[in-house]
């Protein structure tokens, strides 16, 4: 930290503030940060600064000190000389969300430039780069030079994280983590934020989660972190949109890191479940619209824009031309090629167990953080960072609320690696669908809300 | 911590359920602690947790268990072979508070019992310790075995915490200091009442200050304090009254400690300023009424029990005895007697300056605080531990709200160590002094409250 600024730093005092609520002083929260990581705010008072931001929140000025404290402490992108907008989506996280996979090279096919790096799975949600290496071969720590290359290259390029981004908010979420402090929508909207801010983007859509599969399940939680993490964008100079997306059931059919992954390659064969099709062109068709503000086309209509972008979007899936853009980007990425023309061909569990209706009925729901945890419980999914998982094991389901079914019905498959684990999965699948007499499912429309700079549209 | 209790404890599930203020089972809380004390649970995610405990509190169960939790973390007094009733006070702080000095001798000469162990000063307010250490050759840091002879032997004995008392309550103390979360009623009430329960009491008399000069100014939250400080008490076996007294002005005329030293030795002498007398008379009296309790004393009607007592504990200060008992006291610790036979005899500061009134008029208040504060400015105090401090430095006042003064009237004497430090001590005086044209100070009650087991008196 520089001298100036440390010094006269009393870091209590900052937690004293913001405990009782009064607003802090930008350069002595930048300060705040800066000692943070030379060593002369100790753990033990940014743990308690961080509980006191979970009771009190923090100003739009303050939130702005942390993102830029987060992004500051690392490395950028620098990606001006590539041609092209820059345009990535982030995911709040969700049960069976494979949109990532389908909608990278869909969007890179589509002429965007789409720089990914994602996180693994933790909690009750599989992570896209755990989903990306279940391709064999796969590879998701590349250098920020190759990466650069990649996306130069095929149009788009998937990795994790790297240490020289954001160190800040890898300190903060790994303190977070032990401390009580993770379920606070300001220290939720910086951590993913930052890093979104460092790769370089024009524009960002964002798919926040709300219901029960979600980290945050209530709709006006959801709609807050929307919010934030919009004015966030908008305030450092990136276009930002969150659509709200529903998680009160699982999305598409499959649940489980390879059996994701067999999905969203399905639908880049234009297939696959309808919902997550959705969502993939509706996300995508975000994408495309911020490109043309960043790009000031002059545009039609809005009407007709809409469904010729949606046409352009949809042609792109069902050519093939956006599978064909996965086959670069696997290829580039040192992947086998032929599963993603083949997705059958992904290695299969040791045991696959149907799981059959105990009496007739219709499914009234299906929860899907119940089968997330169950996944993570069969071993793929992790407990403690670093642990290794099963990427073959999961569920797929053949029902979606609303369905009829008689007794003996299949319900959905398990795919374990041992028998115990198999009747877990089977019951946990079991409990997750709830079967009545008579229901009318009240479900959440699949994207609820369109949340940008200007506020919040209420869709659907 | 027994591997019984450690196993399976989550810190951050103790973390997370009080931050969403659920309750907390008492053995998980129990271990919580011991894993504290024993390195399991970090310096981090204790500070989150009492972070935490500042914006939801503490259920009296929990409340139970920190409080034992400290207790049991060291050593305790056993005095059971000691014959009497042992009493001791605690005062929550305040500017000019110098009552222990002068009760703990008088209540001995009573026939109570009183093992009283002190602080320093701290913050705006000066300590006990720092006092009895005015006058030449008393020591304060006397072994248990020591203290417990000077007991037996004098009736009384004053020292400073030791070690072995409630390490968990110091390291909490220390750790509390650092991250924002002193202001806190229960974690205020379970420091002072862990100490004083391992003191091996049988009764206590708790002198809660409320207005400018408390470290808790408003009443509500004074009595809050009072309310939890006496059910911490009673509900381990202790019998605990609390008195609200009056820190909307200094208490007596003497600020600073050698200066309070002084005057503490002038009540004994049946001197002094009536306010102070007044509230060392009161808490003997509640002493004297624990003590009946205690020792099952039939009583006669309260009224003639009042009367009578007061008379008592007036005799003792007027007579001379107390005075006597406090020269045993100090002869018992080493200490120079000459000083207590004649309290003039304290050393002076190098400096005495008069601070005369700018004008004329009535004096409205005078701020506590700002004198305490003036007082560690000036070097008769400490802003961080184990600073040396300059005993003789302080204010002595020659008026009291009220009072009418013509312009150059004195209003008080700086005590000072050189020129610069006198004109900080005089300007602070000034601003301090609060002088009107026309007014009636509307003050608070010299004792306002009393707070038992039975619930709240008004008083005054």
């Amino acid at each position: 930290m520089s001298p100036n600024r440390s010094r006269g730093l009393i870091p209590s005092h900052i937690i004293e503030a913001k405990r009782d609520g009064r607003a802090i002083d930008a350069d002595a929260l930048a300060s705040f940060f800066e000692g943070y990581l030379a060593g002369d705010v100790e753990e033990y008072q940014m743990s308690a600064f961080l509980m006191a931001v979970v009771f009190q929140g923090l100003r739009p000025d303050e939130l702005d000190v942390l993102v830029r404290s987060m992004v500051d402490s690392g490395a950028s992108l620098d990606l001006s000389n590539l041609a092209g907008v820059k345009v990535d989506k982030h995911s709040t996280g969700g049960v069976g969300d494979k949109v990532s996979l389908a909608l990278a090279p869909l969007a890179a096919e589509l002429g965007l430039r789409v720089p990914m790096m994602s996180g693994r799975g933790l909690g009750h949600t599989t992570g896209t780069l755990d989903k990306l290496e279940a391709i064999p071969g796969f590879e998701t720590q590349l250098s920020l030079e190759r990466f650069v290359q990649v996306l130069e290259q095929v149009g788009c390029a998937m990795i994790g994280q790297t240490a020289e981004i954001a160190p800040l908010d890898r300190r903060l979420y790994d303190l977070r983590s032990v401390t009580g402090t993770v379920p606070c929508i300001p220290l939720i909207a910086a951590s993913i934020m930052s890093k979104k801010l460092a790769e370089g983007l024009d524009g960002l859509v964002l798919d926040v989660k709300a219901g029960d599969g979600a980290f945050l399940p209530e709709e006006e939680r959801a709609l807050e972190l929307a919010r934030t993490m919009v004015s966030i964008g908008e305030r450092r100079g990136l276009r930002t949109v969150a659509l709200l997306s529903a998680m009160d059931r699982p999305l598409g059919r499959a649940i489980g890191n390879g059996l994701e992954t067999r999905e969203a390659l399905e639908c880049l064969h234009g297939q696959g479940p309808a919902d997550l099709r959705e969502l993939v062109v509706l996300q995508a068709i975000e994408m495309l619209r911020i490109a043309d503000n960043v790009a000031g086309g002059a545009s039609a209509s809005p009407t007709h824009d809409a469904a010729e972008t949606r046409a352009r979007v949809q042609q792109a899936l069902d050519s093939g031309r956006a599978l064909q853009k996965m086959v670069q980007l696997v290829e580039a990425q040192g992947g086998d090629t032929r599963v993603v023309e083949r997705p059958e061909l992904l290695a299969p569990a040791p045991l696959v167990v149907d799981v059959r209706a105990p009496r007739a009925g219709v499914v009234a729901s299906i929860a899907p953080r119940r089968l997330g945890q169950a996944v993570v419980a069969m071993g793929g999914g992790r407990t403690r960072l670093g642990q290794r998982i099963d990427l073959r094991v999961g569920f797929e389901l053949t029902v979606a609320p609303g369905d009829a079914v008689a007794a003996g019905d299949l319900l959905g498959q398990v795919h374990a690696t041992d028998e115990a684990m198999a009747e877990h999965g089977r019951q946990a699948l079991l409990d997750a669908i709830v079967l009545q007499d008579t229901c009318e499912p009240t479900l959440r429309p699949l994207v609820s809300h369109r949340v940008t700079a200007e506020g919040v549209t209420a869709l659907g």
